[in-house]
């Protein structure tokens, strides 16, 4: 794959970061690494297990990081990213969206059979059935809607009944309960963050006890995410952590005051620059995912400049009144606008520390939605 | 990879499309023969060359069918995308985007070499001077700015001079304009989109009028798009059409009243369906370009549904009041909304004739953007 190898002879060249071919998607090893102690450190010090979501980075390398510094597995969005860390070596994945379909079904059975401590969701009686009559051995856990219609059971009565009939097949292990509250985690104000995760930790608590009082009492509580995970800790509800964009930050969680730092970035280079107003960089549609809004001015352009996208693989940068734009040939960076949907548009992570490229991450679980 | 061989058993299966996991990203393989040919025809009819843009399709399989139908060769956005197809043999390419900066233009250098009739663009005598420099033997136009400030020369002084410097140097061959007028491709009604071309068009032929006055009148006259098509023919500045989108038309295209069909899909899957009123399928922001709006349902679910995003790998798909959304498990079938970014999410199409898998091409150029 050309994005591996292109860049290779420059790992460990001083300054090489400025050579790369653009655009080009950087991690700053540094800050990643802070990110990953910080985590870690926050799970250690509440006693809470830490199985950070790779659906954000989708690498090999970056996963293996992460439990080395005490994550007791990861989560996947997708089957197919599963089976990419998997494959890598990658062990105690939970998959984080139910498996539906005979061929999934089918897939999920294999992967069962060869990555330990592999688990599941569900939320449909159905699907559990399927899971059982494929023959995969595997826990599975219920997942429940906190409440925004995504996935998950609707009701206690509906957990219970799902709880049961994964516990009565023979080939599954009922794990607990998945509960992630999507929606609460980008609540910029911290006090009505905290307000809306103490209402939806409320009935998870009712769920949990309906279940208990059944003999179904979950082992796995898990959910949350890198906006809620301090009030998750307070709360005391879950016992394991979701979190993925820790890690790397991005435009979303920039103004929702977290203790984490923007590790993640897209290096672009100016193509065109005929105009006093404005340069053109090789970066747009292809480069940043969208539906954010635009990514934010890092580096490289005078303090103010604004990015707007101008159609699939090129975006303007205007300064502000009075400021020279960047010259043809320059290097402007770029914070990610959504980190999770840029990653997906890379083959590799290109790893620096300082203006030095030293690493070459491939992304192997790009792309691998099905 | 794994999207070229998951599938390839069910090749020729009747009825194999309801098999694939999802989302898959789908050519319908007579839609997308009979756009080809109609633009073929069009071009044939018309006495204009044909050069489509394979920034829509990324795809080395679908080129070679533009090819044999007549086109002279294709266009790429990027030099990585013009590498991936050229070493998949496809030849003629001509690459849009002006190509800047060292690494790349010793690229550019190298596939120049091996890459019979490659062609590029400039827009700034730097940029030419380092074409100069690097030794390329390969021909080179000048772009020309429409008025969107995005890439190329803003006035026929402007022009001149670079096509001057592109003539005088010894490994380069001056080989006439580009002029891309990609803001006027959507305008949805005829008689504006015509006004605004033909504007733009008198511009065009003044900047050429100066050209040729000075000796150096362009062999070739290249731009166009799906949208402008029949009045680029009509106003007879232009001699090559840079069409790209005609071949899988998307929501963008959708009202523009073009002699084209939709051949693109995606085929998701419902994956949740707790609730009375809506599914929740497969398909998020990876499975589908966010900048242009929410795919239109084409197939599985109630006429009248509509789409909304909900996350990477989710949405929902609302029926009508009164009408029941999708069950667990079935395929629900979107539109893209816009084909290019769209098609780079994925590593393969799978391709279809009736609701028969027939065939996976590889998307060679697939975020070959650097």
């Amino acid at each position: 794959m050309q994005a591996l190898t292109l860049h290779e002879h420059l790992i460990g060249r001083q300054g090489s970061r400025a050579a790369l071919n653009t655009p080009a998607l950087i991690v700053d090893l540094p800050a990643l690494e802070r990110n990953i102690a910080a985590m870690a450190a926050f799970a250690a010090r509440t006693g809470l297990r830490l199985r950070p979501h790779a659906k954000t980075h989708k690498s090999v390398e970056i996963a293996r990081r992460q439990i080395a510094a005490g994550a007791v597995g990861i989560c996947c969005a997708k089957l197919g990213e599963a089976e990419a860390l998997s494959d890598g070596g990658v062990e105690n994945i939970l998959i984080t969206s139910p498996v539906v379909g005979p061929a999934a079904v089918e897939r999920l059975a294999a992967l069962a059979a060869r990555s330990p401590g592999l688990m599941a969701t569900a939320d449909h009686p159905d699907a559990v059935y399927a899971l059982a009559r494929s023959g995969a051995v595997l826990t599975v856990l219920v997942d429940i809607d906190p409440g925004i219609h995504r996935t998950g059971v609707c009701n206690a009565e509906a957990a219970l009944a799902l709880a049961r009939r994964i516990d009565a097949a023979p080939n599954l292990t009922y794990g607990g309960v998945q509960f992630y509250c999507g929606a609460q985690q980008h609540i910029e104000i911290f006090a009505a963050r905290r307000a809306a995760l103490h209402d939806r930790t409320d009935y998870l608590a009712a769920v949990i006890a309906r279940l208990t009082e059944a003999g179904l009492a979950p082992a796995l509580v898990t959910g949350g995410g890198s906006g809620s995970h301090a009030i998750d800790a307070e709360l005391g509800v879950l016992t394991e952590l979701q979190v993925g964009s820790y890690i790397f930050m991005d435009r979303q969680y920039a103004d929702c005051d977290l203790p984490f730092e923007t590790s993640l970035m897209i290096d672009s280079r100016v193509i065109s620059a005929n105009h006093p107003a404005l340069s053109t960089v090789d970066a747009g549609f292809k480069a940043f995912a969208t539906e954010a809004g635009p990514p934010p001015v890092l580096a490289g352009a005078p303090a103010g400049s604004v990015y707007h996208f101008m159609g699939d693989e090129h975006g303007c940068v205007v300064p502000p009144r009075g400021e020279t734009p960047p010259r043809l040939g320059e290097v402007v960076t770029f914070a990610a606008p959504h980190c999770d949907p840029t990653v997906n548009l890379y083959e590799a992570y290109h790893v620096v520390s300082g203006d030095t490229l030293v690493g070459i991450w491939a992304i192997e679980g790009r792309g691998r939605s099905a």
